[in-house]
Order: C-alpha cells, then sequence, then structure tokens
C-alpha cells in the first residue's frame, strides 16, 4: 500500500446543520454511512468528513480554542494496529508532537493525532469497518 | 468527472526546509514536479502540498495572519475555466464568501478561493498543466 496518503480530510464545523446545508447547495450528496454528529461525502478514493469542532477537540483531547489548524485533520488509514502503530511512531521520529498516542477508540477502532511543525494536525488510525484498498484509497462501505 | 472531490491539499507552512525534513523523515518522497517554493507528493490519485504560509496567504489576497484554517487549503481542479467558474458559483450560490473571484494566475492557470461558512478555504482551479483523469483524481505529470 502506498505509504503517501491522506483517506480522509475532517472539517470541524461549529453548526453541522449550516456546513451540511452549505455542501448540499454546492452539490455534494451527502453518503448514507453518515451518522448524527458526523456527516461522510464520497470522494475519488477517499473521503471528506464534517465533524462537530467541540467533538474533534474532544477526540484530540484538546480544548476547541486550541484545535488552529487542527480544525482541519488529514487522516491516514493503515491496514492493521501494528502499521497505524509504526506510522506514528515514524512521525515522532521524524520530529512530530503527539497530541494523543494511538489507542483504543470507542467505536471499535485504534487512533492516534499528532500535529507536524506547523501545527497540521494528522490523524492514523485502523478502522476494521471501513477496508483499505490495495493502492491504499478508501471507498465507504454500502450501508 | 465525480464532483465531489479534492484534488490537492495544501498545508501552509512557516519554514519550508523544516516541513520538508519532517515529511522526508516520516517516510514520503518529494515529486520531481516541486520547485523552489512549493513542494509536491503524490497520494492515490490526489496531490498533497507543502507552500510558504505568505505565499499562500498573497495567492489568496489576505495577510497571513487571517489564514486561519486556510492555512490548510482544499483544492478542486476543474476540467476547464468554465467549469471552473461553474463550480465557484455554485459555491457562492449555497453561502460561500468569495476571497478571490477566479481570474488568470501567473503560471498560466485560472484559480479562485472562496471560504465555506466555518472559514475553510477551497480552490477551485483550472490547470493545463496538470491534466485531470475522468475519475477526476490526479496524478502529476512526469517531469
Amino acid at each position: 500500500m502506498p505509504r503517501q496518503r491522506i483517506t480522509l480530510v475532517t472539517l470541524g464545523v461549529a453548526d453541522m446543520d449550516r456546513a451540511q446545508r452549505f455542501y448540499r447547495g454546492w452539490g455534494w450528496v451527502r453518503h448514507p454511512a453518515s451518522q448524527p454528529g458526523v456527516t461522510f461525502y464520497q470522494m475519488s478514493g477517499a473521503v471528506l468528513a464534517l465533524f462537530g469542532l467541540k467533538d474533534l477537540a474532544a477526540d484530540q483531547g484538546r480544548p476547541v480554542a486550541a484545535l488552529g489548524f487542527g480544525a482541519v485533520t488529514l487522516a491516514q488509514n493503515c491496514a492493521d494496529d501494528r502499521e497505524t502503530d509504526a506510522v506514528f511512531q515514524a512521525a515522532l521520529n521524524a520530529g512530530a508532537t503527539a497530541l494523543k498516542s494511538p489507542e483504543k477508540t470507542f467505536w471499535g477502532g485504534y487512533s492516534g493525532y499528532f500535529a507536524d511543525p506547523d501545527g497540521h494536525v494528522w490523524e492514523i488510525a485502523t478502522n476494521p469497518f471501513w477496508p483499505l484498498a490495495a493502492d491504499g484509497s478508501l471507498t465507504l462501505p454500502d450501508v
């Protein structure tokens, strides 16, 4: 699987209804995998997500005010927890700042967050419900 | 071409050498299409770009301090200038705030910027040197 990939771009939004109205109005179609509090849009091999600012901050273990650039989060999903750990550690070795070390999540996945030297936030994650293609791309499963 | 796509994710960086060192250290390989001041990484059908914060702000016609979330920019490339205009206008119609209306760029393309209701910045652009695949994905051309 290619190492260089962004699986999801997550936009932290202050008002989910307003954000959904905008993307719908712009012509985007919400994926049925969306749930209350998180909205998904299928792109070419990757996914755009809308997620509440407060929820995104909580997920990263930080106050909303600290999100800064992190109100956009870049996610790289991995094949398994071991790869997630290895990719996360490689980023720390390269100079990233850990925000939350990879740990089991309430939704059955495994996820950690770090900030790159400019404060851009990456999530490295395993999501057993969303298998990746061999080229590392993500197509949301049918629901 | 699918409407729902992000062609480039651009990270505004304060120190290009530092940013390049980090991504290289994390295992990413710089694409030879990179130039002084802008670094490209090929992903699965899309591109990650590093671009100086000041240059990114200037490109959007805003001071660096106003970038906010815009220090990440999401780009959707289009097949031609007419599609760029139409996609940009559709976003304005849906409630986006224009930052820079589409105009010819110094590098031979055509590009505009808007902010979504949360301030996330999108660039809508035509780049005649970077043809898109039928599925809307972008593979950097050989140089």
